[in-house]
């Protein structure tokens, strides 16, 4: 007998067997089956954000199983809402599939979506599936803010940068994948980034005057906080040195989701100072001006 | 010199590009441009929606602009929203899209987002932009609840059935384009559907049982809330039928986001009573089990 597909569950099927994977919980007042999900915030504030992934670009089926697409698919918006100094609480998740699709990838992708979820409290609460030629997951991350939130906007001259969780990990295991290497932690790295989601809450409380996450690469994504804040960044290749990786790697590899801000007062647990904010304008590494990152467009 | 493609724009420039052409609601306490936006909702919780359309399935660039998928895009997720009583407040859209994508075509799709937003006070909060073969909008829409919810469960026999909005126009418009007919108001009905919006928290404030927003054909969709509320709805082909399209278009064409409820008391105005909920289950019409409707697999 051949392998479900998407075509021979059909699409309610499908639906079906995927919610029956994803428990709910207090936070949900109406789950996955209506025309929408209920959730509460009794704050009154939630923190939106989304992430799309597409075969091919952000995954390849033969390097990353479907668990680990949902583990990332997660990760890179549970990680966006740390990046606010929130908690995640709910998921939503659009899957654009060809109707081949393996039943078993899309449950392999909810149980990953949902075991990533848990690491913060939160879960998948909605969805739509659609046919297409490529295989893309869209998911949209709501969280809730235990006190005031972070803009990248408010770093200001005097303030030390931080950063927690990795740096350039990833984008060294996708050019191992890319040598024929399959296993080892920076292909793991690449396939199940480990945001340090807490500290997101952690910095918040700590006094962040500007935070993000680091999706495109460290001096890219610090370049958008020092022009949204009107400051110069400058980081000593020292402090964010890491000998499982090179230098490049560290400065300009994306997706690792690690957390980096700016403070004034003590640097929490967790976090590692690299270096400071003074007045003027982009970032410098050891006094030098440095590009490079991701463009999905260039 | 060539029109600007995203490729020649690049990632932030076209983000920059959009983003621009968005305007911002009280409701929204950080906009776009950030990790994740924040979106206040006074009364704690939040109707949350994902909807995907993909070209070649929900969507043709040569038979509809730009403007027109931003359009739909929007409907299908403020749609949903209303079908639970409640006012959509803010929209996440992703957009992956060739490299060779014109920024035209990516302005023309926020100005629609943010034009069909504007009919229920909603505004675009947030977004992500990636590259892929095959263009693809997936919006996630968050609302607010000025009352309770209806889910679709909730419907008992002696309820009478009500709808409101158009049934079977968008399906007879997309056999005209495949036939080659560009114009026309069935056409228009494909390109823009014009959901009741309005009228989901007036039928939530009028003691609707049960509700939701046909997507998928009416048979089909009113088949899931009867599964869901362990009920039997029977229609009336008389009070169903339209004579701009033909029986079967109205009973199983989807994409009008029509609303149908089922209640007990006074029908609200801008509704019609289209049949009753007896014991039993399944969906029937003058008497006799009709099946059909969109199955994106099949």
């Amino acid at each position: 007998m051949s392998e479900p597909t998407a075509r021979s569950l059909g699409e309610f099927g499908l639906i079906s067997a995927v919610t029956a994977r994803l428990p709910q919980s207090d936070a949900v007042l109406l789950g996955p089956g209506d025309d929408a999900a209920v959730v509460a915030f009794p704050d009154g504030r939630v923190v939106a954000t989304t992430d799309i992934l597409v075969e091919g670009v952000h995954f390849r089926r033969n390097w990353s199983t479907a668990y680990d697409v949902g583990r990332k698919a997660a990760a890179a918006n549970l990680a966006d809402v740390a990046a606010m100094g929130g908690t995640a609480t709910a998921l939503l998740v659009g899957l654009a599939a060809p109707a081949d699709l393996p039943v078993a990838w899309a449950l392999g992708l909810a149980d990953g979506l949902r075991d990533e979820a848990a690491l913060v409290g939160a879960v998948v609460v909605g969805g739509d599936t659609v046919s297409a030629a490529q295989l893309v997951v869209s998911v949209a991350a709501l969280g809730s803010l235990p006190g005031r939130f972070v803009t990248r906007s408010g770093a200001v001259p005097g303030d030390v940068v931080v950063a927690a969780g990795r740096l350039g990990w990833s984008s060294a295991g996708l050019r191992l994948l890319q040598s024929g290497v399959l296993e080892g932690p920076l292909v793991d790295a690449h396939r199940r980034p480990r945001p340090p989601y807490a500290l997101g809450v952690v910095l918040a409380a700590a006094g962040a005057t500007a935070m993000c996450d680091v999706s495109d690469g460290l001096v890219q994504d610090l370049g958008h906080l020092a022009r949204a804040s009107g400051v110069r960044i400058e980081i000593e290749s020292a402090c964010v040195a890491d000998e499982a990786v090179s230098l490049a790697d560290v400065l300009t590899g994306g997706e690792d989701h690690a957390l980096v801000a700016t403070l004034s007062g003590p640097v929490p647990q967790g976090c590692r100072v690299i270096g400071r904010v003074v007045q003027g304008e982009g970032v410098v590494v050891d006094g030098e001006a440095v590009t490079g990152g991701w463009d999905h467009f260039s």
